[in-house]
């Protein structure tokens, strides 16, 4: 093999790495092929999000399914590891990002695949049901047989604390809603029940859907690959923890240890009021 | 000192850590006071970004100014180190959490605080100017206290790529017209500009306002903390790295290196193409 | 199910954690049982690795091989992404620390694996063989038995840059010295050489034992979990990577973007020069 | 300007990154110049790390003197933020390099910076005493003025915890006992008590070093630069960080919340024992 030239060696560098999200030339940035001037004011956030993450932009209705996961993911309190990391390392030093960076680090398999693992057992159905199959019965048969795998906790259904959690239903809700207008097809909110239905079956109380299930669900609906749900779910949940962040840094504190899971913590903000109208805000 | 009381020792225990973010009791979740029921399907996410921060909800307007700086600033391309970084952490085996969590830890005061340090100016330029004064003359005045204690580069003003960042009038005219509507002041647009042109002044080119100074003048007319100049943006660029780090998973590779500033990367996406009006899209 | 007590609140709590570590008391620090005041001055550092590591401390010629190999494994040049990334993150803001942290963080199954899962194939082939099993009849079958499932490069040999890695003969060397004397059993010497034999079998060039292999089978000779491997690992490659970051931040630089593999990298430092006696150091 | 040819522009590629640590080639590995199989097995693990983040080996007994230092230094117990964060991590997924990430991450000014910084006041001292001034008076000196600008804390000396820290007076007195021997000149040993005697007279209680301060005494002894002593502190620590990584991995658990701070954890290790004399181990 001959030794390449320069200019063969300069081609090569330069295709190391090749991307299809941004092309940047002097006075001009592109996203998926849009200039950003345009998207600045004319896409929302997640409509934004979903961009970068799929290359297209989504429909208004789509989107708001997201928005709504995203709403509703970004915060479960100082007990979850992430966020008592994110609270504790802010009293040690690094800026926000550095506190950031240690607790996004944790939402790996366990802490934060839960949802994840769900779109994948929900993909599994869907492909179980195939295009004309009974959605109740796949679901039934991934049950058992995942059951047979040793499978014991189905990721996204029951809570260890909640016995219905708040957030499921009405985003479940808000599915229904969209697949009665013909915004999305519902297909995975009736195989998301069909799954929870599967999983309590025989059982003295329930397994209710959670959070991680129903945001699952959104996330089939919309067609986003299993990885990109947890992907997506630490979007969200970083506004939880630079939230947290940032109330430590304001609070103070040098060096300060955990509180104990046992204990709790104690809550001093509003009391519970309810969401005022767009036009009563601000 | 006596040896508290079991009662006494639990107590103080449960006040260890305190949170005014997050309330959770069995089957109910509240943030800010606010059930999170209510919140999802009804608050936009930059709203939810906006409520965790600063513990109220804004209007409208001023949350489309605070997603406008959130779609802004979502990525600028893998030559930075951030990008760079969640790429080469994608062909390592962490999962997308750790890509990530890599990435977000650097961006620290150079790499990601322009934007916190331009705020801090802002905010100078504005305590300067006080309700009263001429705002322009402030801008001098900073700009000449500031260089006289050895500040050589105003963050937020001036590119090594751009002429004209093309995202900084973008941004700055959606709070101009916000301004004429009354949504919200324009004071630190025009801080802004005044800094800009203070900068500026006996110089044979412009200095322009870049992407940093854009999205600070938004930050400032919302009232929020210099801190969370950086938190906010952490949040809008966490989009770009989970993009990168999953289109490198897609793409595959193993310990990949990195690739070189001076010979650029490829792009094989799009072709420049329109925004579609929402009623085309998805 | 009544009410716990608070005592009995108190006593579950301070159960939460238990750990065989560490015991501290007011002016007294012990570690696995001895008091820090002993081990200061009295064990090596990689003596202590051992101990905190596995709860007793070493022979003197164990504690040798395992210092050999936490020489060995510290850098390999900046064209790995950990190195890389090292390097990037200190032009970015964050301390030694942060730059550590984004860098250890990928050092994953893929980039900072090949030790645990060559750890991994050696216990197998450790088992295969059975207290009187030929070692290199064992090898064989499990080369074939990894084969048959898909495995096509064995973690521990061959490497992409170095005909011979120059780090394991002298590894290998040392283990054999320690066996000749007696200081270990040279097992997992001959189970190495026996997989390598095995995967080189009928190949037109050896695929000989790397870094990772000879690293493997040190930590095989002195018992250590396979997951520990890794982490070993980390804790000789944390020295690389610190070097990495204060010669970077010592050059200066802010968000200095990535080098390309192609092209290497620069090295200004000092010609070959031999170890001198320890007589003449210093 | 003219276009840079193609070669111009491989050869300025090619220099955008340097470095003078290590050098490869195939077959061949170099660390400063020194081959890496003659490191290997003729230095120790903390002569290596002296060599990659200075540039040269030192004398063995100076060598002692930093060993000594890393091993004091790997563990206060899981209180501290950093170790409670290990293993919060250890059970949230990621492995063990994600845990060891997250926990290096938060050793920043605060939670690791107290040996740097009491190495910056010691540097002070023995600047302000110059070659031939009072080093007692050069330290009321340093200790008034830092006073004078508001620093209440010294870093380095006191302890929350402990009365007298046990570490402490074991590493001084191996730096005594090797200026005795003429290894080291024991400037930094004198310095270090006479901050000590400065910051405690008028008190009715002492202000003890601790182990920052006397790991302090020991880098700058060595002549190692401020910064520097974070990144020695952090490969010590990172020691007890994976062991307490591992632990818990080993103990099981999922999403593991905190301990609280004021319940401490429950040591169920060895009781105490004496550190056996070389020839009795293993």
């Amino acid at each position: 093999m001959s030794e390449p030239t320069c200019a063969e060696q300069l081609d090569e560098a330069r295709r190391w790495w090749t991307t299809s999200i941004v092309d940047i030339h002097p006075g001009e940035i592109a996203m998926r092929g849009y200039p950003i001037e345009q998207l600045i004011g004319n896409v929302t956030f997640p409509e934004m999000i979903w961009l970068m993450l799929t290359g297209e932009l989504p429909s208004r209705p789509k989107a708001q399914l997201l928005e709504a996961a995203l709403v509703a993911s970004v915060d479960h309190g100082p007990q979850a590891p992430s966020i008592a990391i994110a609270r504790m390392a802010a009293t040690c030093g690094p800026g926000l990002n550095g506190s950031m960076a240690s607790a996004i680090n944790v939402l790996d398999d366990v802490h934060g695949g839960a949802g994840q693992q769900c779109m994948e057992i929900l993909y599994q159905v869907d492909a179980e049901a195939g295009p004309d199959g009974d959605l109740d019965e796949a679901a039934r048969t991934v049950v058992a047989r995942q059951r047979a795998e040793g499978l014991k906790y189905f990721p996204g259904f029951g809570h260890r604390f909640h016995p219905v959690d708040p957030r499921a239903p009405r985003l479940l809700g808000l599915v229904d809603a969209a697949a009665e207008r013909g915004e999305t097809s519902g297909r995975f909110a009736h195989l998301g029940r069909a799954l929870e239905a599967a999983i309590s079956a025989g059982r003295s109380r329930p397994v209710p859907m959670n959070i991680d299930g129903a945001t699952a669900v959104i996330y089939c609906e919309l067609g986003l690959p299993a990885p990109l749900g947890r992907g997506v779910f630490i979007l969200s949940r970083s506004v939880g923890i630079l939230a947290h962040a940032w109330e430590q840094t304001c609070q103070g504190g040098r060096i300060k240890g955990p509180q104990a899971k046992f204990l709790n913590y104690t809550y001093d903000g509003p009391a519970r009021r309810d969401v005022p109208d767009v036009a009563d805000r601000g």
